[in-house]
């Protein structure tokens, strides 16, 4: 059975902590212009002295700045500032200037390799038994206890098993909530009316005869409808992922991108509403499950801390990259997201897995 | 030297077009929404008979429906259809219907190989020494002719030798409009402050201490300044891709995306207003340079069509995917932009090349 | 049910076969060296005409010329041509010479696509759900009804799920011949001694201090038994791959490397004499499952035809490819061993799908 | 200018080598196998006490046994011990044991990051400006003092102007020794009589007819004339890599695989014999460039140390994978060989960029 690591708080009783002066700040001058020599967040817990009492912020994510508001510590990205705010700044990370990172939490023992030794970095020929058998434990954990966000790209709905397998895990109670593209939805109604993925039939691979027609059909329709509940209930849709979603009513935040048809309803054409949007599911998150897609997985990267606060409780945040590319798993570890678990395999074999080996 | 292929006009005199009706339209039953049975367009040259009148459109690209206005076809994007206009409909393309697609326009003559033979796809193992020759050729005359759109991704700016030759291309005159996202502007100014891009040095790659400061340190002072050409004049920014661009006057499209930090000045936040903004140029564009970008590079080709229409004479659109995964330029043809041409290397690699070839 | 497809042969009453020479040779000039001009095998069903009988040429391979010995052709490897062997000369293959290439045989009717269409090449994005399903019911016939030779990379055995996944595939009796290298066996040994492959552990991924001595080790214990079977005795190895073989006298051809420590026992040092011995089972293969390794996988390609004749009836060769890389399966594609089908997933996840799906 | 880093020789005075035993040994129990609790070389310098003074090891590779001949350690291959050998026994690296490994030898400074950084692995897209700089510098001080060994896959010589630079390399100099396989061979002798490589014209890169005759019609005239020497005379070649070796009479290791048509004169058949002939150049490489071969790279890297001993000087090999595979380059270092540099490229831009850069 899964259990979660146990934080250990650091110990605001030694001298490093208490000698250490409360956080300094400054107005910023415009909206969405921060000071000189602001702070700016990382992954980790990180304590703010304020009034001489060590604040954790909660509700985290990397390369913000931080705003004090009500005497807690908030991370705010730079367009959200508002002019006056009362910035965090200054560097140090070591309590010198009222701020502490706590760069060690949940860390394990190092694998203290030798100094010769063979295989030390994440590719194709890693063993990922183990990692499938912890993340069905920690799915099974996660349903109960935590909040798990999806981002999948739209490979995941261009094979039949695989999409069957993403509706049963909505319906099984394993999605909180859904981030994706408006290509995900598109090509998962495609399915829906012509069993193809941008024309390609999602289990036979015959390229259907005006298949190009497909997807800017299904939009079409859907836009003629407005939304999707109004598109399920028209079309009578029972099968599908976003079928699933508006069903189980699992929040879906769907980024529009330069490359989109359409768009659908519902989709964000605005980056950075989607991006608040999005926030909304990071700051929640207690399991991130990121599939085939390099640009939300970065997008989702950049907005999750390595540990969330529930309860009072201080907890790390699991986040899997699942690509075919180590190219994409090791980028995504390239921008300072260094929590995150790598699996390389092709998307299909890894939604099937979780389908067969979790309970209903 | 370099000389346009020939383009040969469909006999429209044959019964084939005589016999054809005029196109049939519908109304678009509202904003957004198009008649049943619409027709879509693809990336060839295509024929509407408009009383009695064969019209080839010109400006294209796939994925429309075509409007008619004024007694001539325009391909529309969905979003951009409004409620009354006259929307093509029926989905023949060889004349039945009012509609004739030539597609073989500029068509070479096929590589007629042997039923038995090797090497029939493009990898890395492609020799490219032909299509260097072509492209310095090419670009001399689109210098001088043509309309040169480049789309990049971060990583040109990744690399000292590989920002220098960019810029000095668009000093040089070889580029008409630039497509990029928030990181290519992020990290080329990165380096005029900090020498870095994401934090490691351009021309070392140490990485600098306090690193992660260095792109919302320059995306902080870019707001500030509130737009590029205050940010250059005021720190005598000299080097550079933005700084070359903003010289000379040449239009970038920068799109906002769901990763951004920031983000900077001038950058679009909507995703639709970003592809209409873009389209201004793919309606010109002779040739198309994509550079490390998959997003950026197969919104491009969904927007670009096979040929322009230049003072009366139809022509082919060149059109470059560089790249160093197979993946994204294969990926590019299984979207229909059957007529790009790839080249499968480094970026930096293929920048130095170009800068060292090209005359002044 | 799984069924074989029919086989049509030529009509060779038809005046084109009737009215056709018979094939033409001429005598070796040395060992290893062919006459000029000499006909060269494809993968396709050929047929030579001898003394006016139009005779199939059966255990074909490609890149091979054809000598003809007892009225019979033979496909030979230019360096097993013995001086004064009569050599089939002239290189056309529509019967003018005596020569004819069936093309065509179990074709199937082309995906007769439009004009415009997405999706044409086969890619991490493709479907594979119907692959799967196909194989399963191609294994079990095969069990029953053909000959399966299974070509490992070494990355097989370094996940335990996968590990156990092979030989419990070898048990039952889905296996017919293995092809592999020096690294496969002696990682699959290693993991019987140490639990880990070039000193990492196979399920925890752990680097185990002084786990480079692993597979060194292991080679020098193999060596002192000097052979398999002595190993597996002193040590009573019942765990892995090569312990499954052993037992089941599955015949196993391990061919030597330039990049080998050891070698074990049993490897060929010798390539040559290795393809010979491969060459047996190629004859007789009519499944060929190839498991992330391009060198071997190519090799394989190179001396599988297309077809096998057995008992009289001629009948198709599958040969999957199996690989995270697109580049290597397309690489085989591009040395002519056309009929290949690819999935690319990472090949633990493959094996547990097969262990998963194939009846006991 | 390019200068050797100085090496520092421990200090052999202090009390932690002066209170060390001499190294122990047994005897080789048989040929081939070793004793119990043998020694196992690694890349780095390494030093073995005997009769009372240490001695470093010259000429070294990893994974191999030490055997002591007239009192100087020699790394063996444990296929080349001999009975009664004496091998070094006992596995401590420290000086306890009469063993000592200098792991820090030529370290530089750690790059000391921060805990919180972007862009610790190496990529497509990290810089390589500096690293071409270098290589260039580098080249031209090892072809006057140095031992420069070359090791080609077969993409080498599939595009003109990259088998035109290499060999101009190999014409000016830079080259010592060359290290390939059958196929780069086959493949550049064939460029010679076709211009094609498997059949593809290697400038236009049109697929020729009856192309896939090309390579084997190449290897038949080569084992007709018995070697290449004979080769080069009868069909007057002056162009391309092999000629160019020949003419330089620049050694040449050619072994052959198991993919191999043919082969070619002068190929290894055995893989065995095939290391000895390469460990005769591994144990003088002062410099090694492994271009677009898996195979090749890995077997030279197991072969070649981190420094060689030239007139008495520890001075540090220098080892470059360039390929377009960030999983190539990856692997090579998870096999221990960490001291190699990697530029992820495409091999013809590579070659083409040392031409233009290496004075003649």
């Amino acid at each position: 059975m899964f259990t979660l690591p146990d934080y250990i708080f650091p110990d605001f009783t030694a001298a490093l902590f208490k000698n250490a002066p409360s956080v300094r700040t400054m107005p910023a001058p415009l909206d969405g212009v921060v000071p000189e020599n602001f702070y700016a967040t990382t992954i980790y817990p990180e304590y703010f002295k304020i009034h001489d009492t060590w604040q954790l912020m909660s509700e985290s994510r990397m390369d913000c700045v931080v705003v004090i508001t009500d005497d807690l510590p908030q991370a705010i990205e730079f367009r959200n500032v508002k002019k006056g705010d009362s910035v965090v700044v200054g560097r140090q990370e070591s309590a010198e200037n009222g701020v502490y990172v706590d760069h060690f939490a949940f860390a394990k023992k190092q694998n203290k390799g030798d100094n010769f030794s063979f295989r030390t970095s994440n590719s194709r020929e890693t063993a990922y038994s183990r990692d499938y058998d912890r993340l069905y434990e920690l799915l099974e954990f996660e349903r109960e206890n935590g909040y798990i966000l999806w981002v999948l790209g739209p490979a995941v709905t261009f094979d039949q098993d695989s999409r069957n397998a993403m509706s049963h895990l909505v319906n099984s109670g394993y999605v909180d909530a859904l981030f994706a593209g408006n290509a995900l939805a598109t090509h998962d109604l495609e399915s829906h009316f012509f069993n193809t993925a941008l024309g390609q039939d999602i289990y036979s691979k015959e390229n259907i005869s005006m298949g190009h027609y497909h997807h800017i059909e299904t939009i079409n329709r859907a836009r003629n409808c407005g939304s999707f509940e109004n598109l399920i209930e028209k079309y009578k849709i029972e099968d599908g992922i976003i079928s699933a979603c508006i069903k189980n009513k699992i929040p879906m935040v769907l980024a529009g991108s330069i490359r989109d048809d359409g768009p659908l309803p519902s989709v964000y054409a605005n980056a950075y509403d989607a991006q608040d949007a999005l926030r909304v599911h990071t700051k929640k998150a207690t399991t991130v499950i990121c599939l085939a897609t390099q640009l939300h997985t970065i997008a989702t990267g950049n907005m999750t801390p390595s540990y969330q606060v529930v309860d009072g409780v201080v907890r790390p945040v699991y986040f899997y990259s699942v690509d075919i590319s180590e190219f994409v798993v090791n980028k995504l570890k390239d921008r300072g997201s260094l929590s995150s678990k790598a699996i390389i395999t092709n998307v299909q074999d890894f939604m099937v897995n979780l389908q067969r080996n979790l309970p209903e």
